[in-house]
C-alpha cells in the first residue's frame, strides 16, 4: 500500500496562491511535511493549467525537487504542462491521468508510452458505470489502448473512481470499486497495480468527519487488494492507518510504533 | 456487519466483582450502555466458571434481560452453566464455542443440536495453524462434525481465529485470517456466518493505541467478507467504524451521522 500525497494541489487555497505567485517557501514545506509524514509519491495537481501550464509544472517540480527525493505522480490535464514536468523530473514520474474518454486517450497517454512512465487509467468513459463488470469492461479497454502504445501492464495504475458515499448512489458505487479491485487479479497477467482518489468517499461532509470515513474505506479497499491511494498524507491518523494496514497485510515488520500517531 | 459486545466478562476486574457478589447494577448499566451503543448482540463470557457456574449463568443472563432485548451471545466452556444459561435466555442465544480439540466437540455443541441454537466454531485443533487452508480444514471438519448432529450451516459462526499482531508469526496469521474470509464462500453451500474475537489483534499494545489497531482491522475483515465482530462496545470510535463499515458495504442506508461519534 503507497501513500501518494494529494496536498500539493493548485486547488488548494495556500498552494495555489504560492503556485501564481511562483513563492517556493510553502510549496517546499508542504512538500517536506508530507515526505516526513511518510508519503512515497508526492502529487502534484495543477488541474486544467491552461495558461503557462508548462512553465509552472517545470517550475513546481523543481521546487519540489530541491526539498523531496520522492517519485512524484504530475496531475494536469494540458499535455504540454504534463511533458514539461516529466522533463524535469529527476525519477521517472506518474502520469495522471487517462480513461476511455474520447479525447482522454490521446493526450496524456502517448507520453507515458514515449517516456516510458507509469500512467494511472481511470474506469470511465462518458460516465461513470455503477455496475462492476462495466468498469471492470473500460479497465480492458483501456489497458489495450495503454498496451498497443507500449505501455505494459506493470506501467499501469487502474483507479476505479471512487464517489462520495453521501450522494446519490455513492454506496453502490462503494460496493462497486471493492468488487472491481476483487476481479481485478482474475483479468490482467501481468498485474496491473491500483489506486483511488480516496478523499473522494468522504466529500461533502462535514470536515472534521471526513477522516473518519476515508480511515474505514482504506483499510476495505486495501483488503479488496487496492496497492496504493491518492490521501491527505498531512492527517496523522490516515498516515497511522497506512501503517496498519502494511502491517495487517504482512507488507512491513509491525511495531508498536505504527499505532502510534507521528 | 453485526457487533457482539464483548464487555460483560468475568475476566473484568469491576464486572468479575460484581458477578462474584450477584450486584446487578454495574452489570444492568454496562448491559444499557452496549445496547443504547449500538451493538446487536451481548456477549456474556463467564470463561471455564467452574464453581456454581449454572446458577450464575442463569443469574447474569436474567440480570441482563431485564434492560436488554438484544440477542445473547453465551461464553462459558462449562456446558452446564451454558444449558443454565440456553434455559434461561428469551431469545435463542448463541453458543461461544466449539472447535476441533478432542474435548471441544462433545461438550457444547450437543447443546446447540438440543435447542437449535447457533455456534461460534474455531478453527482450531490441539492447535492454531499458521497456514489458511489448514484452517480451511478445520472449518470443514467443524462443520461436518456440527451438521451430523443436525446443526445446518446456517447456525454456525466460524471464527478463523485472530492473534496479536505483536507476538511471533502474528503477521501471518493476520494474513491468513484474511485469506480464511475469502475462501470460505467458496467451501461452504449454504454459507456459514463468521466472527472474531476483535480485541485480540491489539492484545499487549498500550491500552491507548488498542483501538486504532482494532479500527483498522476490522474493515478489512468486513472487505474479506467477515459478518460480525465481538468487540469492545464502549469505545465510540468502533462503533462509528461498525456503522461506516456497513454504509460503505452498501448493508445500511449512509447518513452523514453514521460518521458521527456517539
Amino acid at each position: 500500500m503507497k501513500a501518494i500525497a494529494e496536498n500539493i494541489n493548485v486547488m488548494s487555497k495556500s498552494i495555489g496562491g504560492a503556485m501564481k505567485e511562483k513563492q517556493a517557501e510553502p510549496i517546499q514545506k508542504l512538500a517536506k511535511e508530507c515526505t516526513e509524514a511518510g508519503a512515497d509519491l508526492l502529487d502534484i495537481n495543477l488541474g486544467p493549467a491552461r495558461k503557462g501550464g508548462p512553465e509552472l509544472m517545470e517550475w513546481v517540480v523543481n521546487t519540489v525537487q530541491e526539498v523531496s527525493d520522492l517519485q512524484l505522480c504530475l496531475d494536469t490535464s494540458n499535455h504540454e504542462a504534463m511533458e514539461a514536468g516529466i522533463n524535469a523530473c529527476n525519477k521517472k514520474p506518474l502520469l495522471n491521468s487517462f480513461s476511455a474518454q474520447p479525447d482522454k486517450m490521446e493526450n496524456i497517454l502517448p507520453l507515458a508510452a514515449k517516456y516510458e512512465c507509469e500512467i494511472v487509467g481511470l474506469t470511465m468513459s462518458t460516465h461513470i458505470p455503477i455496475d462492476a463488470d462495466e468498469r471492470i469492461a473500460i479497465a480492458c479497454e483501456i489497458v489495450a489502448a495503454a498496451n498497443e502504445l507500449g505501455v505494459p501492464n506493470e506501467r499501469i495504475w487502474i483507479d476505479p473512481i471512487i464517489l462520495p458515499i453521501g450522494v446519490e448512489v455513492g454506496q453502490a458505487h462503494a460496493v462497486a470499486v471493492q468488487e472491481v479491485l476483487r476481479m481485478l487479479p482474475e483479468v490482467f497477467d501481468p498485474q496491473v497495480q491500483t489506486t483511488c482518489g480516496l478523499s473522494n468517499t468522504s466529500n461533502g461532509a462535514p470536515d472534521e468527519l471526513r477522516s473518519a470515513i476515508d480511515r474505514t474505506f482504506l483499510p476495505m479497499l486495501a483488503a479488496c487488494g487496492m496497492t496504493s491511494a491518492i490521501v491527505n498524507a498531512k492527517d496523522p491518523e490516515m498516515m497511522r492507518t497506512i501503517r496498519l494496514i502494511k502491517a495487517l497485510k504482512n507488507e512491513s515488520l509491525y511495531s508498536v510504533s505504527d499505532a502510534e500517531l507521528k
